[in-house]
């Protein structure tokens, strides 16, 4: 049994709270947070506190707060003698390095409050100061998912910037599109089946060789008169930047 | 039952004979071909020809063929007095005009040679010159697909645009994010779920309330370490026009 303090009431805690809930290798002792108001949903399931000297004794400590209230809310943990994780994507482990065992444990998905997310398949980053520790929070990541990566610093760096191109960036040009329809009354459903089989395709071969259209054909009098027709500058900017951007690819590869 | 011939053998050609072999309103009476050797795969099941002069009678004829083919293949055909329609998402109905009877018959969806389709969630998008000829082509497409659509040209136009978003650049923003985790020696496989949810998310809600991350955040300090930390000057363009056109996007609308 792997007892665990979670440190934050927000979308991650609640999501990881509910996922160490279904286990029966995880004991969640108590959750924290610094204001009173968002433990409400949580007080009669576990014990919970606003005092950090209050905070139980676990084997791991899950900081699940902002990003930029970890390093202070880490230095202000009365113990150095306990395993201290944040769950960012972006913060480095070495901003708890003032505690002797610290690491990380970052569930790699957008969470949305209400929407319930199945654990199984979220990739869990995993990094620590020493092997001992690594082997904790392996066993605890492994009783909610089933995909568990060594992941170090530099790498899930690059790793939350490749996630925002296929996640926020994705997003915008989905956004981008659904405008165009609506700017010419077309549903944007009509395009709803064409975006499924894109993301479903990149999960069965290589991006570069699925890629189609007319930047890798080169077809430059669509590309003009498709420039040429989108009605806003950021449509404009957008659709030449990837264009030129899908050309120099495939064109060094060639 | 609906005679059809298909003027053509590449991919949407064969993934719409396939689908016409599926329903009993349909009768496929003559696949045609330019060229003998791409008809070989039809010919044990159904009647093929490379010359115009040979085609058979039918209620609808379908030119499947590259874009830049159409028109010219169009003018070839010696009557006027049917129905002849095109698959082109981006080719206008005016390009068959010399055809008093025309339309187009256009299947949204990207098609891979070899891999199965299931046509019944293929939106097909309908235009024809008179309302007559609009029921035969609607009779034809609800015959293989649950989702028609009405979609005139200038409509048809700007949903090809929106649709090199979704699929063309999003898939090239796959790729650059699978080329960033190669770079630091990180499985891709990691963003599948987080690629795949950014997806079935877009089906669920509209893309401009599920937007998050660094640029609608305004986090200035992320955004440029992020940037500095890209290795190709790719990366760090398509990064910088996106974070701007979200910020521009959701700065308006706030």
């Amino acid at each position: 049994m792997i007892k665990v303090v979670l440190l934050g009431a927000g979308n991650v805690a609640t999501h990881l709270f509910e996922a160490f809930q279904q286990s029966n290798e995880i004991d969640v002792v108590q959750v924290y947070n610094q204001s009173k108001n968002r433990l409400r949903s949580f007080k009669e399931r576990v014990s919970t506190t606003t005092n950090l000297k209050e905070l139980k004794k676990a084997d791991v400590y899950i900081i699940a707060i902002k990003d930029d209230a970890i390093e202070k809310l880490s230095n202000q943990l009365p113990h150095t003698d306990r395993l201290i994780v944040h769950t960012s994507g972006s913060v480095s482990i070495n901003s708890l390095s003032k505690h002797n065992r610290h690491g990380v444990f970052y569930p790699l998905q957008t969470f949305t409050k209400g929407k319930e997310v199945n654990f199984k398949t979220i990739p869990i980053c995993l990094e620590t100061a020493v092997i001992t520790d690594y082997i904790i929070l392996e066993k605890l990541a492994k009783a909610i998912s089933q995909a568990v990566y060594n992941i170090n610093s530099t790498q899930r760096k690059a790793l939350h910037v490749a996630a925002i191109f296929v996640n926020n960036f994705v997003n915008h040009l989905y956004q981008k599109s659904n405008e165009i329809c609506e700017e010419h009354k077309v549903p944007f459903e009509v395009l709803h089946p064409l975006l499924l089989e894109t993301a479903q395709k990149a999960l069965e071969m290589n991006p570069l060789k699925a890629q189609t259209g007319p930047a890798i054909r080169k077809d430059q009098k669509i590309i003009e008169s498709h420039i040429k027709n989108l009605s806003t500058q950021q449509q404009k900017d957008i659709y030449t930047i990837l264009t030129k951007s899908i050309q120099e690819t495939h064109g060094n590869k060639l």
